[in-house]
């Protein structure tokens, strides 16, 4: 029997609440589909970081290594600055192991009511490609003058021809197998150094996928057409920062963020790669029990896929789609009363 | 009588189109509230360009000087890429003149349905208020080994400590006359240089202006929250990239991208300033005499205020509120079959 070694992050706030949930399905399709998952768990966390001064030990990206996939709740605590806990844990963990690819499925849901008009569930599904580990999210950098008058901070965007390449070819093939279309996001018309590069490598790209026709977009226009046409997508590609705002838009679109997913993929699988539900540690709900544990059981199917059981990925997938569709049990960022543990309950019944 | 000094760009496409009803409706208004309007025309566009090699003469920036304000249409034609016609034309207009303010009121229309469910009249009123001349739209950056597998291009967003104090503190003064409220938008968890200076500078300047309250979020989460929650703002501040994204989606979310008015605002008045819709030059109706002219007359409106003429800017809005509220004309990008003239001539009707 195939076994699969998980690293299992909590992190902070509902994280540690939306993981046991997660590991509940997959021991089940573990079950029904004859494979193994063996778990560690660590503490990694902002928690960590104020007793420790580190969000993980010096070693931590070693302990992960050897594993086949992480999955991870949630990062970020009142009181520790976002920069510090996230370029502590998340960040790291993306560039060392190359996940050089971010993932995010978007559905509108039967039984979801989406806050868009236009977003009903027939149309809207498509995916958002995001480039993960360079771009606008970049080290390179920095301040001067500090506190006086002429003080300025300066921020390098780096794009280099073979990360750029290499997450367009992912999102080419991916609109391959899906719908064959691919929408790339730009603003050539102001950021005049490294975006009019990005297009020329999309166009250079593209001619390799004949059956993909394709469009670009200023991001200000596409932005507004996930709000006016969210139902014209199919596979969405991005550059880091692009991509990290169309994903989180296109996820309040579909009508919850605590429902949406991410994959980070290293494809080469050279490394483990990461999972993660797209929403925050949401201090303001933690420790109650009500925290909407779809998001990291999504994203816990999007591990088996790229682990080798796409049929297991699927049960997950249509228990949620049975769920929404045809229950009245939701938790209360979906207009319900239901529990954390009530709303897994009802899934693990249906699956 | 007062006389002011209107150069009017038109630019490309339905730019030709739409500022001419917005003339109609400052002659209108000079004659009602005693000033005088003296226009001078350029014809500075991408057709231009491709006539002369220049979006505008050399001296052009010159010839626009001693004007009160300018008054543009829109820049862009296909075949031209954009970074040439926007970087030969609008953005260093918005430079040479200070233009730090890009201003963009978002008001839904009763009249005018909104593609957000939440999304009602009542609710949404507010303004962006974005930074227009520094951040991410920056010259600084390059190209190397062009061609090669280890290309590579990078950008440089430059933060200054006067430019972002500038304004935020506009914001903050705008927060002050209005509802006393105010959202930054930031990204400090993934761009670690720049945003959290920023950061910085918000929690600065708001100490100074203690009837304001305000929070930051996430350019990501705030996306989201533009959907989920349209009515919670008052006075949105973001850096130039930002503020450009936020405003045209919140463009959408108000119901009509034809509507919206940019003011590009140089405080002191040592520069004219430039009034512009946010639409672009679209292509696709461009000569059917079909666009919308409520963003070009909404942008004079805005410059009627700048000019020291609120009553009339008043007004030109209230008309507007009631040519959407009151009848069932309106332009093919509001559900209607009216020509540009027709809206037009209803709307000074009603003025
Ligand atoms: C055309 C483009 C350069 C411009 C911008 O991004 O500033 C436009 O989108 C705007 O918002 O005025
Ligand atoms: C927390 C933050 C650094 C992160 C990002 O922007 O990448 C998050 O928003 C995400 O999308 O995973």
């Amino acid at each position: 029997m195939t076994n699969h070694r998980i690293a299992l992050i909590p992190g902070d706030g509902i994280g540690a609440e939306v993981l046991p949930p997660a590991r509940r399905v997959l021991d089940v399709l573990g079950r029904r589909h004859g494979f193994g998952l063996t778990y560690t768990s660590y503490d990694w966390s902002c928690e960590r970081y104020l007793r420790d001064g580190a969000m993980m030990p010096d070693d931590g990206l070693d302990l992960l290594r050897d594993k086949d996939a992480i999955l991870l709740g949630a990062v970020g605590y009142p009181g520790v600055p976002d920069h510090v806990s996230l370029w502590g844990l998340l960040i790291p963990i993306r560039r060392a192991f190359r996940q050089y690819v971010n993932l995010r499925p978007i559905r509108v849901f039967d039984g979801v009511e989406s806050p868009v008009r236009g977003a009903r569930p027939e149309v809207v599904d498509f995916v958002v490609v995001r480039e993960n580990v360079e771009g606008e999210y970049s080290e390179v950098g920095g301040r001067m003058n500090r506190g006086f008058a002429d003080e300025m901070a300066v921020q390098e965007a780096v794009f280099t021809r073979a990360g750029v390449t290499r997450v367009l070819d992912h999102a080419f093939e991916l609109a391959t197998r899906r719908g064959g279309r691919l929408t790339s996001a730009t603003k050539s018309n102001g950021i005049v150094h490294t975006m009019p590069f990005w297009d020329e490598l999309v166009a250079e790209r593209a001619a390799r996928f004949p059956r993909v026709s394709w469009e670009q977009e200023h991001i200000d226009a596409l932005a507004a057409k996930f709000v006016l046409a969210p139902g014209s997508f199919d596979v969405v590609v991005a550059s880091n920062l692009f991509g990290d705002i169309l994903s989180d838009l296109a996820a309040a679109v579909a009508g919850s963020i605590g429902i949406a997913p991410a994959a980070n993929l290293n494809p080469e699988r050279d490394f483990p790669s990461m999972f993660e539900p797209v929403h925050g540690s949401a201090p303001d709900i933690a420790g109650k029990g009500i925290a909407n544990p779809l998001g990291a059981i999504w994203s816990a199917a999007m591990m088996l896929d790229h682990l080798g059981h796409p049929d297991a990925a699927e049960d997950i997938t249509d228990a949620i789609a049975a769920l929404l569709a045809g229950t009245a049990v939701r938790t209360r960022d979906l207009g319900g009363t239901a529990t954390t543990a009530e709303f897994t309950e009802k899934l693990i019944e249906l699956l």
